[in-house]
């Protein structure tokens, strides 16, 4: 349970991770961890900043962390850069833009069910 | 010369930007700001770690920020992701790796002159 409120970030359009962010707020999750490894970092930020400029306004970003992993890939070891960002709604302050979609997003359907826990679905580099 | 001690990344191979971080506390920088925006973030993570796991050991990360910034491109306003990585030399440690490359670089000159704050040469997307 302790990882419910984790988001990966894998290599589909930035959007799809933004929904996945504020559908686990609007579950009611106080905060939700975006992690991201390798390429995907970047991406992960942009996640984050569409997040707090065009969704939930009342965020703070409480901790950001770095980091290296080891992984085993085709019996090499490999070295990948890690990021975790944390996120916490700002209490009692009103949520006016949370299901407000501000630009029209044609190619997503906002009823498709979100996979906010799956793994990145990257190649590691 | 307040920003004499940013390193800012492009898109050149990391080890570049690396040896920009080392050469700039060997100047005698008590802290370097690694700056990044867009797809660049991720090489940011990437030179940081590679700093911190094989070159300056007692290094500190005192300060990760993200953000977004306005860009103008071809007549077109353009929002893009930036990260600021704030790293400050622990002092009175022991410096035995500074200057030891691990693992063999060839086809990168060591005597080459750094440009550590230069512009990203990226395209901004």
């Amino acid at each position: 349970m302790s990882e419910d409120n984790s988001v990966f970030i894998g290599r589909k359009p930035a959007m799809n991770y933004v929904l996945a962010v504020v559908t686990q707020f609007n579950k009611g999750s106080k905060s939700v961890i975006v992690k991201a490894r390798g390429k995907s970092i970047s991406r992960a930020v942009d996640v984050v900043e569409i997040v707090r400029k065009r969704f939930i306004n009342n965020l703070d970003i409480v901790d950001i962390s770095i980091g290296t992993e080891s992984l085993t890939l085709d019996n090499k070891n490999v070295n990948v850069s890690s990021m975790e960002i944390t996120l916490t709604k700002k209490p009692g302050d009103p949520e006016p833009q949370q299901e407000a979609v501000h630009e029209p997003e044609p190619a997503m359907e906002p009823e498709e069910p979100m996979q906010p826990a799956d793994m990145p679905d990257e190649k590691i580099e």
